[in-house]
């Protein structure tokens, strides 16, 4: 997949060269274009940015700029994106959508956001990470694009892909440890130890329900309600979990 | 505020030095002390990961580094956050709480997690940005830090901060139009060049409430439950969209 991300600090998305997207864009699975909006300024101080028309505090990104570098990675013919706290908040579902497509157009904002058209004329699908507030696009843009590196096939080595199962499965991660078995005087669970692979898998299974009733309620509901009738083993840690509720 | 981030990619992180946050940094508003738990490492190659007791894929994050950074920055006097999908989503509410703290130490985790003895040891806070999976917890703890940040007096220039604001009060931010009015055909709406700010605000808030009351109907009735009794042309506005739906 290929990302064209349309940005005032390309400088910041370092990030992105690390660790596994790095590798994947070094094994030819990921592509990164970072486009420095600026340079499609006709201004002569490279300005990107004026007042708000109607009055009120911060500057709005211009459109001419944006127009240029839009062109300039042909977004008339892809998907374009523009991370903002208007947008729907990303999800599983948003993102196996989004995983189809061949190349992206990200574009991120500043100050008080970018002007109106260039949204509207670009037909932007407007996404968001969550309900508050950061300084720009750029970190909600390798949010996204972390996120949904994660499902392109073959960017995850196959040992690597349980974590992400876990919690779009429904529930929230079961407790892990590693060596050494006692450290400082505090122990590893008997049980993960004991070589029985069904008893780990339903005390793991029990630690899951717990944790996700405990901090996600609703999350917990929402899997009762699809698990309807669970294997007999499953079914009697449901009902312990339930009875402590 | 004092970040103490302990991570196992402290080049990640370069993102918190550009924008708004350097800036903050340089006025001695914000302090970052980046931490390698490598640097902690006992293991003659440095390694910090370890299989997981019990068995499963991928590899566990071992207690002893992290145990070492803990030390390292004083862990056991200050708020600790672990950066994982398990936590509570962050919220205009915890952002509030955690303002107040004057240094927090952030935990960021890779693969399967940390062993589950340093969080009940230093009694960490889990602490998600959403509902998704990214490859470490280093994009997290950024999107906490510069959230976080904007909510330090003195980090956002005053003309800054109305952007914030808007998101938390409960609505999407209304469309913004800047230089030129004219952009290949596509006008900037009558009423932004009308000069007459009553009115202006008014579309304004007509346009916010019609953008949250499509995008994200649950907002969109906590805001109308919570503002019982509207001014007279405010609630007008109101009735109008609600006719709309």
């Amino acid at each position: 997949m290929k990302f064209n991300v349309l940005t005032l600090f390309p400088e910041m998305f370092t990030p992105m060269t690390t660790s596994i997207l790095g590798r994947a864009a070094n094994r030819g699975l990921l592509e990164f274009n970072f486009v420095n909006i600026r340079d499609y300024s006709r201004d002569p101080h490279n300005r990107a940015d004026d007042y708000s028309f109607g009055g009120g505090p911060g500057m709005v990104m211009m459109a001419e700029p944006i127009f240029g570098a839009m062109e300039a990675v042909d977004a008339g013919t892809k998907k374009v994106i523009y991370m903002s706290p208007r947008g729907k908040i990303i999800s599983r579902e948003i993102l196996e959508s989004l995983a189809e497509e061949l190349e992206l157009v990200i574009l991120c904002g500043h100050y008080e956001g970018v002007d109106q058209r260039v949204l509207d004329y670009w037909n932007a699908e407007e996404l968001s990470i969550g309900d508050y507030i950061v300084t720009g696009g750029e970190l909600p843009a390798m949010v996204l694009m972390d996120s949904l590196s994660r499902l392109i096939p073959g960017v995850l080595a196959s040992e690597e892909g349980a974590m992400g199962e876990s919690v779009y499965s429904g529930l929230m991660e079961y407790p892990q440890y590693t060596r050494p078995r006692s450290f400082r005087g505090l122990e590893v669970p008997e049980i993960l130890l004991s070589g029985d692979h069904r008893k780990i898998d339903l005390w793991r299974f029990e630690e899951a329900l717990r944790l996700t009733a405990e901090r996600r309620p609703e999350l917990f509901e929402d899997f009762v309600k699809k698990h309807g009738e669970l294997p007999k083993d499953e079914q009697k840690v449901m009902e312990k979990v339930l009875g402590m509720l």
